[in-house]
């Protein structure tokens, strides 16, 4: 492995699956921050067990980009700079208290679910394999995190006023999922990924739902924030980085 | 859950299930620590694999002890204070370097694979449960970590002193995993579990077996460190429970 950073030519079947891919990643290390500080065993457990699901849906992914750019798994993760990621922006935002976990988990699945449910029909043959997996996993996240949003919302006051705080502020950022750019249009003209916006009803019905049950609001449309797609990322990406790639920037190749 | 520290009654089949399960959770919890700093992203997932199972077995011990004892799995985490725990040292000591964590992981998997191994024919039928289970998953445990110690020790040079450092340093903490006191004798003698002492010359083969492996040397038998098992711990435990048990500590009941 070298010791220098990396770029990763936008082709536009790797950039999706980069994209995908930084995606289940950064939500999958954020999860994983959670251990020994979970409010409950079971609970860490689950979200453990969310983690590795969502890393190994990642390196699949990496695995694939890597063999177009001749890169490995490991270069991907380990030697790409901020600017590089193409995560959307909600999976970056900072765990915050539990509420604000569950909620950035039920915003993700419910998109995840529906993109990779999709993509299993994809003309990519090795996508459509990943999605079958993937889509299994997300749809077990979802019903997991809006069980505990109802739990949440329709708990005690200050769990509802907190899930209630934690909806409004991550609101903003699910907009991003199912933004799309030209490199977006020529898979799905070609039949590899589905048109995002044929997602978004679906989107909207299960959030809904879940909101309704657990008592809570649905925010007005707004401003929608964005940038991962194209490597602008917030400054919490940064600090993840930095824990992520420590060792390898510091040990190059760890191989003592 | 009450918001203050508990103590469990030392009731000796209860003590074993603390001592086993406290094994458990306290390694579970040191390989979780690697999580975002493992050398490889394959090996990430490999160790939180084998610390979910670790935390799986401990749960399973807590719920059998806390059916005794009147408590939950999470009151046995995390409220009892660090004089209450009984896991042996080795499991608490830091994870160091990638070398001392393999290390570490094949001492103790030498000896819980050959325990649970053992305890599968227990008179018991909860802990022979516990144990059909326990043996697969640190059978696995140890062959994953034996295989990395021959990496390591017939690596580099650097990597050969890191792991020949090691097994020096937590060499004096093996001897713990085979001592017993009272209690231990009153389950041995009513078929609970294997006396340790049946175990010793299977562990001593194992182990000869990973370092000729690995082109190590066996350090020479000397003074023992001990004294987990009655509650008397290095510092490194009680820093590793203030992370445990700070939200709990800090938000009795975490129920908002």
């Amino acid at each position: 492995m070298g010791t220098t950073s990396i770029t990763v030519a936008e082709d536009p079947r790797v950039l999706l699956l980069l994209r995908r891919a930084d995606d289940a990643l950064i939500l999958g290390h954020r999860l994983s921050e959670w251990t020994g500080h979970a409010p409950l065993l079971e609970e860490e457990l689950a979200l453990a067990n969310m983690a590795l699901d969502l890393i190994g849906q990642a390196r699949a992914l990496y695995q694939e980009a890597g063999a177009v750019t001749g890169h490995t798994e490991d270069q991907l993760v380990y030697l790409r700079d901020v600017r590089e990621w193409r995560n959307c922006l909600l999976v970056e935002q900072p765990n915050g208290d539990f509420a604000a976990t569950i909620v950035r988990q039920v915003l993700y699945s419910a998109y995840a679910d529906l993109f990779w449910r999709a993509a299993c029909g994809s003309g990519d043959a090795a996508l459509a394999a990943i999605a079958g997996k993937a889509e299994k996993e997300c749809a077990y996240h979802l019903r997991h995190a809006a069980e505990w949003l109802v739990r949440l919302g329709d708990g005690t006051a200050e769990s509802r006023r907190r899930a209630q705080a934690a909806v409004d502020v991550l609101w903003p950022y699910a907009g991003e999922l199912f933004a799309t750019d030209a490199a977006d249009s020529v898979m799905i003209e070609a039949g590899v990924i589905p048109d995002p916006v044929t997602l978004r009803d679906g989107w909207n019905a299960t959030i809904d739902a879940a909101l309704a049950r657990a008592t809570l609001t649905r925010p007005a449309e707004g401003w929608s924030q964005s940038g991962g797609r194209v490597g602008l990322h917030s400054e919490h990406l940064g600090h993840l980085l930095a824990e992520l790639q420590f060792l390898q920037r510091s040990h190059p190749g760890a191989r003592w």
